[in-house]
């Protein structure tokens, strides 16, 4: 097996990605939509974190009766993220794209869940967060992105949309995506917006713990830290990361609570039903249990969205089960490789040194 | 028992209800705040209609970490109507509630769960509909309230706020409000917002369904129909409708999908934890199945939020199973009381009667 073309989530057909990030003057944070076909995606989720911040989560319930969402936004801004979905539904409207529920053309409820992830004050001012105009610029990102050909958007990883305010375990982290092309021709892909309480390394090693997932090709020119930096990347990711060199500040560098979420869409072309995006997103949390510890606490909003876009055949058993193991697989790998793509960062709130920037000595 | 001081969901010590009522210019909508104290208040919820449209109602499941949150919003418009609780969130937080985050003053995270029915288009226009300023006025609306000591917009019924644009099965629907005092003291309430694909009517008899369930003083003034007027309303709630006399228009009348929703809150003094406004939620359920059938399909969005605010004891559990009891009886009543509160409308889009106008021979 071996990822797809951009080894990121635009590998699925039909599926589009765009970012919108804002970083200064307050701000560390961002959207990243995910847009469906104009005929929308069959699509489920699995909600297992403790804290969720979501919209539009209990119409994908398997006893509810839509099969197909037209975009999936995940945001930072905590539950005011969740303000991003409102620009995205009334651009898709104004683009005629939607449930259509009447012959008048303006007749369309464009369906649109997602999740958001706590990022508040990292940037400095806890009221520079997403609103409904973040929405709407990642959605014109995602547009774009297919219109220039060559994706710029879509296959952008580390601190963009979604993943500019993430960290994880005192690491900044960010957005990562994977993909991989399944012997019977079938695509399954992952993006992660990467935010958890959780560590993301081996505590013995100060690895990567969804490096075992990884493809030839998910991690190249990946440093490789020596014994003190190892020690050093351990020491970080400790809960006390007193022992780190943040600046003093008058702004708060971390709320009172902890406050996570890692947000995840899971993807393939194959032809599921709303159930089986449903088992395929609760398959998938596996991934993150494999690259993230703790996960899945009362105080993270640890959630699945999964997606199909049907433009492939309908898998037997055998099929289905390996598109939700390689589900679960990508999701790993997705996690991964947020944290090998995210850049370090300082705000007035605080600094954030990257995986790769300690391991290969540059912090 | 007997109904509280104003027979409304107001009637339990900390809450407080505001609408934004929109008719005319192809506007029939609005949205309905029900406002916790400034600690917030204890909720759950019970989602049973297979087409809901929400925010924010996962962290109400019992394995969500929050157990307080500061609004419920219900809205018409649709999946658009999410929006509306983007504005209550956002004027929350200026005003420094929600759950705190940090000792910044901005620090603050209103939580705002909400969900929305259809009435899209009823107005004239698909394109009228809630946005975040809708939230914000019905919550200003809530705050003006109890400023001015008497209630004009909490104890308010028929078309208004969430319910301004509601039918149910034909008749013009709304807002519907009751509430009892217990033997032991506690209070609780329901607040609907009845818009029905199922009808209201005995279709024997075309009374209210739910009549066997209110108390004395809840229904003043209703008139008697005779058999002709309740063979009138029993074929105005058939599902072909095209015998009553609506205006032609080349707007669309109603969408192709059987789109509705009853959104209901139901609430309590008594001090109950997450999981039993949880349970209380999804008892209440019965009341909605009682003074309406069908419910619960898979083409409507029926939801319950269960709150308490907690001002009052730990129920034992019989006064707990009365609680709940009374809060299924609370729904059936508030359903009537709307239908009889409803106000008859004609608009570009078509004609909605409502049951007392028919019923009094004024229609």
């Amino acid at each position: 097996m071996r990822p797809g073309r951009y080894n990121a989530l635009i590998d699925v057909a039909g599926l589009r990605v765009g970012h919108h990030t804002a970083i200064g003057l307050g701000f560390l944070t961002g959207t990243t939509v995910i847009l469906a076909p104009d005929d929308g995606m069959v699509a489920g989720v699995d909600v297992r974190g403790g804290g969720p911040a979501t919209r539009e989560t209990d119409l994908l319930g398997p006893t509810a009766s839509v099969e197909r969402v037209h975009a999936i936004v995940l945001s930072g801004g905590s539950a005011f993220g969740t303000s991003a979905g409102s620009g995205v539904a009334d651009h898709l409207a104004a683009r005629k794209v939607g449930l259509r529920v009447g012959p008048h053309p303006d007749a369309v409820v464009p369906l649109v869940p997602g999740a958001s992830l706590f990022d508040l004050g990292r940037g400095g001012s806890y009221t520079a967060r997403p609103d409904a105009g973040f929405g709407a610029a990642a959605l014109a990102a995602a547009i774009a992105d297919v219109d220039a050909g060559e994706p710029r958007s879509g296959a952008a990883q580390g601190n963009v949309g979604a993943g500019t305010g993430a960290v994880a375990a005192g690491l900044k982290a960010g957005i990562g995506t994977a993909s991989v092309v399944l012997p019977g021709g079938a695509t399954v892909a992952a993006l992660a917006a990467v935010n958890a309480a959780g560590s993301p390394l081996d505590p013995r090693t100060g690895s990567l713990l969804g490096e075992p997932w990884l493809l030839p090709g998910d991690a190249p020119d990946t440093p490789v830290p020596d014994d003190a930096t190892r020690a050093r990347l351990i020491t970080i990711t400790t809960p006390d990361v007193t022992g780190f060199d943040f600046n003093s500040s008058d702004e708060p560098t971390r709320p009172d609570l902890p406050t996570n979420t890692t947000l995840v869409v899971v993807a393939t072309d194959a032809t599921l039903t709303k159930v089986q995006c449903t088992k395929m997103a609760a398959v998938a949390q596996n991934g993150m249990a494999r690259a993230l510890n703790p996960v899945h606490t009362m105080d993270d909003g640890d959630i699945v969205f999964g997606v199909a876009t049907a433009r492939g055949p309908v898998p037997d058993p055998v099929a289905y089960r390996q598109i939700t193991v390689e589900a679960a697989n990508a999701v790993s790998r997705a996690i991964v490789r947020a944290m090998l793509a995210a850049s370090s960062v300082s705000t007035p709130a605080g600094q954030w040194p990257s995986w790769t920037d300690v391991a290969r000595g540059a912090l």
